[in-house]
Parts: structure tokens; sequence; C-alpha cells
């Protein structure tokens, strides 16, 4: 085995092994590698080099004929491993190839490229489970449409919802995550510029190569090199942590939803405890609670280099490589997590009735104070609910009870009965769980 | 005057008046009225509430009638300016109309409806200062499509190019970061959910406002009410990072290039100095690179923000306000600044030239051994070229003196001249240039 | 009232008046002038200018005199509000004494210092703020020194401990907070170097100024002029955020204690909801997690300005001003907001007792476990524990029960309850409270 | 090889391999290892556990017993490496002394003492490195203390200085960094509290533990378990970050010092560019600015980790593990490079005072105009020196030419070349730099 960044001790408990594998450092000479290939081969379509030379090159762009380590070793003198692998490459040719092996082309095209073309697989791995994520909750907003929930805002009891709509909120902001992602992937493209951005080592066909090179590797042809403009990087950048922090949202609500104390989620198999064996662990969710926390940091990384200066910059786009290989390892763990957690997800409604319940109907004041608003008008009704809620609260009794006993509340049993059932004051919550299916249907999801 | 975030002693250094007089306090109470009277109007062409009632709210909702210091003392107590306002926009009905204020609202449905709106109009002021940056840029790749330059790498001297593809580039990184910023604004939408997001107090007709009030303000409808989708922040935010990273760089450009020893560039109207008469120091592009130094930040807070729990968090969306309207400001003073930069830039093509001329030829070294590689090979060829071009360096004699004393060289003093004529090693410059002028012309823009 | 950015219809809802006060336009104007005034007075003191002139200086630098908005308008062409009001100021004072004013100082020298008179006044608020949130903390900790409640770890029930030792966690946090903010502002230094750090303008007596300068202002001395290094300005970004940090913790704290079902802890006022009047949002905690989430996005900014090249940054330094004082802007508001929340808090031992006995004992697994392990063997020990627990949850049934009815248990029953009694398995926690508090005691506070 | 962030193709190119080797997924299982074994030995000392049990479990932790990758990949499923090496070590020891491993030690205290013996070590070698570019570069201050060059502000030339001073900078600002570093080494402390960070499982002796484990490892005792109470990390972090912002000034320094039309500087060797054979990158600079690039992310990322819920939490501690560690080998990588870069650094005083000379004494127009103030007034002086300096440069003539030239210049030409001399006016750059290495000698660096 040989080094990788997303291994070792730590790198598992973040990532996904099936997206990693596509971003470690094996993968990454790899995508170098397929470069000088392709770079070759596109070449000898347009009459740049003798078809037998792209040939040669082809042939020793392997990545098992080379040392990740060693590469890696000799490169801390340049500041890149492109100009050590270029020699090892030009070693495996015959002596009348070399010429022609990464022929026109600079270090940052090697490594723009390899990077793009890491973030295109990568980002492929991501959507699925993105996609299977965005499935599994559109399944609970389908299956929980009427579940009645207690819906809390700032921490607190605010009014009735179900879970069927905190799920169709997951599966919109999945469903926007992926449409943002997918614009970004189609802005990942080859970089091949040379030493000035000018092409000028191949003559008057440059620009012509752009094209097949770009077939060659499935991405997409730029306009101009973009060695100091790094717009895609950002978007791309921009679409991951987005896409984390919406996953880092559904971890934190399976997080607080499996408190003791509220019990109404679980996640599928919770982590054992070494020292306590009664735990059950929400250990997906506090790993996507971990990643969502170091994405910001990383894409203020990735702006913060964006503004290379003169043709190519000191520092800026070598500050990029790990920050954004780590921004695609943490995404893809984070998105297998979810996948997997909502995939299982135990939702337990008689838990959520029992603390819907909780407050003995005081969430649903605000329907009361509407119902005695017409005779007392609004300022009044709500003043003397406000009053009636906390004396509740302060004697530990239900609302209901306050409120019959009450002279100034002109409602009959039944009404206030009717106005405190949380099961008949889900709102649109019904409706806004089939809008939510309903455009996760349409192909591009979000409205 | 009343207090402004933009305003004082140090807002007018960092932004642009026409932009901050969108996103000051003034303008945040303004968008949050008009949350109030387009809600009020919606929900009345619905027959939600009678037109009457409607028309009296909208008339109470004119910025002057309030004091926005008052209103953010009172807040403080409440965390958000909008039950203070809702109280002094009630008071200012008649009474019957009283109920009818806020109707079915929450805090968060005002404060996110109103970013959107600052958002809106700021960044259409946005966008116009981009365009007119990105014609400047057109304007000098047009000008100087075949003046020639050296292009630096890693701060050295590497091959010539023509200060046309420079400006080229700073072109199409406009152009997308416009694309990418128009893509971010036909996002913004309202936000209209009610306390649990579920619109449980307007009854059936619920969601049959979404549409008029949308309409109303001149923002998209969202399938959900986004109260915990923060993807739509997300984005804007990354695209207007994004597009101060690109006004940092051409700024960084324009502070090194003005540099006394280098001398190609100059801002149009350099700053006094107060101690050094002097000085023309590149302040317009200084305060660019201060905003873009302040972006990054921004951004990782507002996606540091970006998983808020349960139904309406605690802490996360209230963290988002003063990031985002200062992204707007920072990233609105960095564009109106290089638009102006870019218009009255002073450009020294003589400079550029004898800059280019300083190495004696070296940078063309490149070039001198592709001519020998076909008869020494490539390698041989390489090595010969670098020892002579350090040679030169050492003795500081030009290269074109030692390529002719050298045996080796097998070129005629012709060809040598030839080799080492910049103007003439200037690749596919002028294509590209003529490529990102072409595709700024077609609507989107980039390709 | 002039422009401000803390003031307005939001910043009041993120600082604290007072601390604000010392941040705001007006304040920054104030130091400006301060500078000036102790210069000229220094000067005078070691003979480099006439005791009059200095006399007439001091006379013109009273704040009132300017005016800030118009200030702000004016530096906007020149980058900061340096120039224009030393020309204010030359102004004001007679014409023999105008060469004197300002005499030798650069730009940077007066925003520098300027900033950290700010910081010296503003962090002595913050302290006094940060003082007695921990003096409350040490209250808590003592009243509730064996106070049992349930320790949670990931989300879950882990093992009793107390709320004392909750609180003198927080305490012991505040403490190092303070003794960190302490080392940071002993570096608050004066700055004073001249347009090249050389202070060439003052002949001879240059450094001699120092000394008695700094004294004017109380402030260091520095070795150097510190246009370019940035250590103290990051020490004090690095200790606010950190502070910030810990106060957003107790208000995390605070608000997961608050929630309906668990009920062991409640904000002193809770802020009334406008729509739904039972609620009682822990407003304050709110805030300062709001708070606590933005800080750390400003820090970043702090240190990616924190290379300035040459002997003055194009760009660094200017991106300082506004993210330093938005930083002490909210560490002072999250101080003084849980300075009153610790003081005020509602603890429930109650509720804690309750949540403690949620589990049925299960909590207690790893006591029971300890003590089978003598006879059955670690891991036998701990593999039947956890098999129990499970068939605890499972039935629902208390481990207690589930205990008593299994024969390998070979336990009494006394053995069984005295094993799964939460308040006589509290380790240490009572220790830990009694060494928070000497420490707590002990000048400097931490070990 | 196993596994490794640091190794692989990119890790040498960031950081410095003897660093890294403290760093490591072998150093951190060892550093996870020596935890064990030094709890059981203290445990064993003061009567917890058998003396033999200690020697058993010491004797089992040899790093090279553990497969780090296996143990990477068994640790996704419980979120670290904790639970699986407990168990392989369990399985590594006599039957009997099974139930003294981990004895009531939880997860965190594993990770978090790793992590501090990592940082203890790591720091320790930084200190070394930062050390050493101190020295080099009083070196360079005492060496060329009175060699002249321009001093730049805002990129622009501003007065003369010397390249000690710019090197005295320096100086001082690593000893400040070095007394911070130190500051934070200080607090590095075991973590010791078990699962509730009560030390349940111990009884009676669990606090007698801590000051044995502690001395064990050479570590702090802290007063309580730290589970929560990130400080000390964010001291680390934060002056980590602000020794690279240092490094990375220094950096910048060498870069634009280096580039041709300036020549003032150079690495000692620059790295070569594979395409152009005339170019010597200044790669080591390059490298160390694109470390400080990533070093904010990275502390913001670790400020964002800072309110850790509850107990122990749900993704924040376990947000901290790479980062920190990314910390540790990017600020290694920098203080190795720029000690290197700085011993052997190649200055050119003769292109200091050509660049000097370049502005033909404009650069000392303010010395002109303060000789012409006693005669014509400082505002009358200012405004004509200002004016002949602007003729000078349209005219492209040397400032000394004009002002002989012009009849308001009351000066003869002695005076207005002894004026012009920028030799005669480095102000107090000697004494600061005769202060910056006083200080330097004084144990603790900083004033």
């Amino acid at each position: 085995v040989s080094s990788n960044r997303f291994g070792g001790l730590l790198g598992p408990t973040s990532g996904a092994a099936e997206v990693d594998r596509e971003l470690d450092d094996r993968a990454l000479l790899a995508a170098m590698l397929r470069f000088e290939a392709a770079l070759a081969r596109a070449q000898a379509r347009v009459g740049l080099l003798p078809e037998a030379a792209a040939v040669a090159i082809a042939a020793a762009c392997v990545s098992e004929y080379y040392d990740v380590d060693d590469l890696g070793r000799r490169s801390a003198g340049t500041g890149a491993p492109v100009a050590p692998l270029t020699r090892d490459l030009v070693a495996r040719v015959p002596e009348d190839v070399r010429q022609w092996v990464h022929h026109g082309a600079t270090t940052q095209d090697v490594m723009d490229t390899a990077l793009m073309l890491l973030a295109d697989r990568a980002t492929g791995l991501i959507d699925a489970r993105l996609a299977a994520a965005a499935e599994a909750s559109a399944e609970l907003a389908r299956r929980h449409r009427d579940t009645p929930m207690v819906a809390r805002t700032v921490g607190q009891h605010a009014l009735p919802t179900t879970f069927g709509l905190r799920a169709a909120g997951w599966l919109t902001a999945l469903d926007a995550a992926r449409t943002r992602l997918a614009a970004a992937r189609s802005g990942l493209a080859v970089q091949f510029g040379g030493a000035a951005g000018t092409l000028a080592a191949l003559g008057e066909a440059g620009t012509a190569v752009l094209g097949p090179f770009a077939e060659e590797l499935g991405l997409t042809v730029p306009i101009l090199p973009w060695h100091t403009d790094r717009g895609r990087v950002h978007e791309l950048a921009g679409a991951l942590a987005a896409a984390t922090a919406t996953l880092g949202k559904i971890a934190t609500d399976v997080v607080l939803g499996s408190q003791q104390e509220v019990g109404e989620l679980a996640e599928p198999t919770g982590g054992a405890s070494s020292a306590m064996p009664h735990k059950r662990n929400p250990i997906a969710s506090v790993q996507v609670i971990a990643a969502a926390r170091r994405t910001p940091g990383l894409v203020a990384t990735l702006l913060a280099a964006g503004s290379p200066e003169n043709e190519r910059a000191a520092g800026s786009w070598q500050a990029e490589w790990e920050p954004l290989r780590d921004l695609l390892h943490l995404t893809g763990g984070a998105a297998a997590r979810i996948a997997e957690v909502l995939a299982g997800l135990r939702v337990r409604p008689r838990r959520m009735r029992a603390n819907l319940d909780r407050t003995g109907g005081a969430i649903l004041a605000e329907r009361v104070a509407a119902r005695l608003a017409p005779t007392l008008g609004r300022a009044a009704a709500d003043d003397l609910v406000a009053e009636l809620t906390r004396t509740a609260a302060e004697r530990a009794v239900p609302l209901r009870e306050v409120l019959r006993a009450d002279d100034r509340v002109d409602l009959t049993a039944q009404d206030i009965d009717a106005a405190l059932d949380p099961a008949t004051y889900l709102g649109r919550a019904g409706e806004f769980v089939d809008r939510a299916l309903s455009a996760h249907q349409r192909p591009g999801g979000q409205a």
C-alpha cells in the first residue's frame, strides 16, 4: 500500500472508500498520466506528432509503472510532482519519442487537468449518493406525509407540523444541491496553455489540439487557458460545501431527534460505545456533522487563493490541491453516510405524538387566539391567551383546563378541544410534501 | 442621518455609494415594509383579507415613518427587528385592520425575504459594474491584441505573451462571474411559511398566496419554505466571492504592473500620498485587494451557518444577516472600482517591450532548444540551452551572443535572431483574444 | 446620530451597547485624534516641537469638531480617513503650528494605533463581562456541586455527572479565556514609524519619541514599527474568537437544556415570540450562538491578511479594520449576554433527576459490568451487561428488573440497586468542582 | 509503507519530512499507544492496578504490532480508531490483564492526548526551524544594517530604508511568533476524564492518577477534563497560523525581490523549470506562500468546532483531528523552507542601490519639502515640491535637475544634492536594527 491522504487511521472516519479510491494519490497519478496520454493522442490526431509516438507514450502511461512516494519525495524540490513524473515517463519511451512527451505543456496544465479528472469521477459518485439520499427522503416524505410532529424553532416547541414536511425539506434541499453540483460539473474543463498560456510551443496548430484533447478526457473545452481564472474551482467548491451543509442539517436533525428525551428518530445501526454498552451513538450523523464543520474553511481557502497574479501565480494554485481533494473526500463521506442513514432511518410516530402533546396544547395557543380574535379583537385575544398559557405553565396544568375554566374564553369545550387538536392544525404541510415530491420527479428537480 | 453599517468613517473606503444605498439600514427597513405591504396585497388578491385592509397596511409601509435606531435598540431583546416593527406598524393602521398586519408570517419570513430583496437590487447594480469592467477588458483586449509583453509565472519572466491576452483573461473570468451571478440571482425567492413552515394560520388558502406574493416582490416562488435550506444563500455568496476574487486578480495585476521597476500599468488617477508627493498609489486596486481578502471568511461564515436544525435554527440564520450584506457591500465596492480602473487604465507598451528584452533573449531559450532538438535530440538540446542560458546570466551577457559564440549551436546568426525575437513567439495569443471577444458577444458569455 | 457600523437595525442584536460605544465610528475618530494629540505632546516632551504647538494641536483634537460621515466620504479616494482628517486638523490650528500636525507620521501609524486604542478599551469592557460570567459560573458550580444530572455525549445519555461539574467546566474555560485575553492585551502597542518605518522625518530624536508617546496613550512600546508584523493583531483576534467559542458552548448548553423535552435549564427571561405566546425563546443564547458562528471567519480574514509584503502592504492591513472591530463587537455582545444569562439561569434539579432516571438505570451498565468483572472476567461481564441492556431497551423494562431476573447476574437485589443509583456514581465530580473553584480564586486563574 | 496523510504525491511539497514523521499515521498510532501505556503505569503507581499489569500493557504498546490501515478501516463504523485499537491491544495481553487495558478511559481521552503528544513533538521541531530562521534573519540584519534600499509601500517606492531593517522586521516577528508558540506549548495537557468527565470508573483514586499520568507523557495537568473546553487547541492553532503568516510575509518579500525587474533577492537554489531552462523559480518561497494561504481556513475550522455541547460533542472534536495535524504539517514545512531560504539568501546591494536611484531622487521629495518649509511654510513647500516632482516625472528628467532650475527653490546645488542623497536619509533604521538584535538576545525575545 502506498501513501494516501485519505487512508490511514483517520481517513476512513470522514470519507467513503469508493469515493476516496478516485481521489487518492494513485488516482491522482493515474489522472496525470491520463493527461499525458490524451495530450499525445490529441496532438497525433491533429498531426502535431507521429501516431506511433502517441501510442508509445500512452503505453508508458500506466500508473503501476511509477512509485508514488518516490515521485512525491522528488517533487519537494520542484514544487509539484509533474517534473519528476515527466522525467520518469521520458525514460520509459523510445529515444525518438522523448521529444513528444509532455509536448507544449506546463506543470499547471497537468495539475489542473488531473484535479478536474479527479473531481469529475468523484462528483459522479457523490451525485449518486446524493441521489440515493434524496430518494430516501422522498420515501420518508411520502410515508410520513401525514405523521404529526412538533415543529421546533430556536430549540422550542412552536406549532404542529408533519415529519413528512421535515423529510420534504431534506428532499428539496438535496435536489437543489444536485442541480448546483451538476452546473459545477459541466464547467470542469481541460487546462492546456503551455508555459505562458499561449501554446507557443505548438505553432499554428495549438488551439486545434484543444477539442480532441478535451474529447479524450471527457472534459469541457475552455475559451482560454484558465491558469489565473479559478471560477470553475470556486463554483465546484461552493456546490460541494453547500451540499455538505445540507447533509449536516439532516445529520443534526437525526442527532437531536435521537436524544433519549426526544426519541423520535434513530440511526439504523447506532455505533457501539466502548465504555457504555447501552448507548446507541448516532455515529454516522456525528461524522457528517464533523464533515460539515470542516468544509467552510476549505472553501474559504480556495477563495483566498482565487486571485492569482500575472500569468501563473506564486502560491495560489498550489494551495488548491489538498483543500479541493479534501472537499471532495468530505462531501463523499457525508453523502454516503446520509444515504445510508436515511435509507434505514427509524421513525417513531408515537414518540412524535407524545412530544406534541407534551405542552398540553400550549403550542396551539395561536389557534385559540385566532378563534377569539373576532370577538375580542386581535391584540386582546393575543394578550388573554398569552396570560392563560403562562398560567397553565406555572400551575403545570394543561392549557385545555385553564381555557375551560376562564370566563373570558367564549368557546365551548368542544371548540376548545378542536382548537387544541394538533392533527387538525397542520396547515399546508401535506400540500407542501406533494409539491416537493412532484418537483423531485421533474428532470432538474428544483423549480 | 441614521445609523448605517456601510457609512461612517470606513464604509466608503470599501463600498460603492450607489450599491450601499440599496444595502443600508434604511434599505433593509424599506424591504421589511415591502414584505408586509406585498403580503397584505397578495392575501387580499386571494381573498384572505379585505382589499381595504391591504390598502391601509400598504399605506403604513413607508420607511420614513419609522425610526431605524429606535427599532434596532428595541430588537436587542427579541433578537430581530421584526417584532418591534410589527408593533409600530400595527399602531399605525386602523383598529379593524390590525389583525391583518403580518398575517400568518413569522420573523424569519420577513428577514429572509427582506435580505433577498436587498440582494436582488444590489446584485443588479453589481452586475452592471461587472459588465462595465468586462466591457473595458474587452476594449483593452482588442486594442492590445498584439502588444507583446512578458508572461510572468511564479513571479519570474517565462515567455512572451500579449497584454491583449492578459486582458482577455480578465474578460473571460468576468463574463463567467456574471453568468454565475445571474444563476444565483434567479434563485432569489420569497420566504413565507409562518411559524412552523406550514402556513397553518392561513387555512386552505395558504399556498395560493405564494404566487401573487412573489409576483408583488419580483422574486421566485420556492417549492417549500426554505427556513432551513440555505442553498440559495450559499449560491449567492459563492457567486459574489468568486466575482470578488476575479476583481482581486485584476487589482493585483495592476499593483504589480505599477511597480516603479515594472512600470507597465498605472491607475487612471493614483491616490495622493499625504507624506510623499511623488507617489501615485494605486488606491482603488488596493481597496479591491482588501475586499478580496475579506470575502472568503464571509462565505465560510455563511456556509458554517448552513445546517440549521429542526424547523428554524437557534443561531444559524441570525448569523447570516451581516455577513451577507457585507459580501454585497464589498463586491459592489470592488466591482465599481475595477470598472473605473479598467476604463481609464494607462498601458505602456514601450515599458512592456523593454521588460521583455530585459533577459536578453533568455526567455526564448525554449524556442532555441526546440530548433536544436531535431539535430541534437530533445534532452541534449534542452541541456545545452540550459547551460548557455546560465552562462549568459553569469556573465551578464545577452543570450544571443553566447549562442553565436558556441560551436555546438548549429544555427546561423539570422536563425538565432529570429528564434530570440519575442514578437514572433506569441503562439496563439491573438487567436485566444479573438475567442474571448467572440464568446463575450454571445448571450450568456461563457462557453 | 451619525453613521455607525454597530448601530442601526441589526447592530444591537449582536452587540452590547456599552462595548459598541467604544468601537463605533465616533470612538474611532476620537482615537485617531488621541493619536495626533499624544504624538504632538510626546514630540514636545523630547523637544521636537514647541510646547505651544502641542497645546494648540491637542486643543483641536476634539472629535465633536469633525464630521464623521463627511470624512468617510472624502476618504474613499485616499483609501483611509487619515488624510482628510489631517487636512481638517491642519485647518483648525494656527498657521505656524500647521507644520507640526501629524509630524513624521504615516497613515498606517494612525490607523493601527487608533485600532489598538479601541481594542484596549473594548477588551477592558469585554474582560469585565467575562469576569462576571465566570463569577456566575462559579456560583452555579458551588450551589450545584452535588446536583446529579445525566452526562450527555454525542447527544446520548452516557453516565451521571453533576450540574456543578458542567458549570465548573464553563468556569475553567472562561478563566482560561481571560488569561489569554490578558496576554493579548499586554501586546497592544503604539504604531509609529513614518512612511518607511525609519522615522526619518524626525532626525536623531525619532526613537526617543516612542516611550513618551506610548505613555501618553497607555499602550506598549514595540521594538520596531510593526507595519508588516501583525502578530499582535492575530493574538488578539485568536483570544477574542476563542472566548466567543466558549461563550457559544455555554449558550448551546442552555438552548439544549431548555428544550421542552429536557427542561433542565431556562434563560432568566425568555424572549416573547410574536406569533406564539407560549414560547419562551432562549433569545440571548441564540444571539450568542450566532456570534460564535461569525467569529471564526473573521479570524481567518485577519490571518489571511497576515503576510503584508514590503514595508507596508497593498491591501492587507486595510482588510483588518472592519473584521477586527466586528470581532470586538461580537465578543462584547456575547460576553454581556452570557454574563446576564448565567447570573439568572434557572436550574431545575428535579428535571435533571427525572432525566437521569429515564433510561431505567441503563446508563450505569458500566458500573454493573465492573462489579461482575471480578467473577466473569471483563470481556464476559461487558458482553453480558450489553446483552441485558439491549433486552431492557427492547422490552421497555427497567434494566434493574432484567438484572434481577437473570441467573448469570450474581448480585443481590441490594447490590443491583446500589450499582444503579446514579447519585453514588458521580466519580470525582465534586473534587473537580473544588479544583475549578480553587483555581478560580488564584490570581491568573488557569493552572 | 502504510497510508499517510503527509506522504504520497503532494505531502512533501507542503511539509518537511522530519516534522511530518512526528505527525503521520504511524506517529499517531504510537501516541495512542503511549497514552495506553502511560495510563497503565500511572494507575499502577497509585495502586489502581498491579504493577505487572502495567508492564504487560506497556509491552503490548508497540506501534509495529498493529496495522494502521486495518485499524482505520475498522474505525469507520465507530467513528474513531480507539475502539479497534483497544480491542487489538486487549487481545495482546494476558487474560488477567485485559480488564486493566484502557481502564477508565474514553475515546476522546485517547484522541485528545495523542494529538497533544503529536503537537508537542512537532512544535518542538517547528520551534527549532523558527529559531534557525530567526538566527538567519539576525545575521542578515547585522550584515546589512547599513545597506540602503528603497522602502516600498502599497507597491510603490516610498522613501529609503535599509535591507537590515527589513531583515530586523522578519527577526522581530519570528521572535514574537516563537514566544507565542511557547505559551501555547505550555498549555498542552493530558486529557483524562472517562466517559462523563468524572473518572467515575476509578473510584476515589481518580484524580490521583492525573499527576503521574501527565508526568509519564511530559504534558501539563489540566484543572478539569477539557473535553468541551478547546481553548488550548485554539491557542495552539492561532500560534501556528500566526507563525505561518509571518513566514508567508518573508516568502512574499523574497518572491517580489526576485522579480527580474527588481533583482534584489534570490533564493539560494531556484527550482529548475521543466519548460524554461532560464528560469530560477523561487520554489521554496512559493510553497511557503501556498502554506500561508491554507492555514487561516484551518484555524477557522478549529474555532468553528470550538463550542462543543454537553459533556462531549457530536461532531466538534472529531472535526479537529485532521485540521490540527494539517496546521502542524504546513507550519513545519513553511518554517523549514524559510530557515533554508534565509540561511542562503542572495542579497544584491548594488541592485538595491540602483532601484533606489530609479526615481531620480523623487522619493526624497519629502526631505526637500522639509528644507523649504521654514521659508515657504509647510503647505506651500509641499505644493511646490509636489508640482516639481510631477514635472520631473512627466519630462522623465531627474528631480535634481528640475529643482536646480526652478527659481522658487531657494537651495544651493550642494543642498539639493545632500537632500536627495538616500544614504543620509535612513532615519533610525540602524538604531531599530540594533533594538531588534538586542531584543533577540534577551531570553523571551519580544519586549
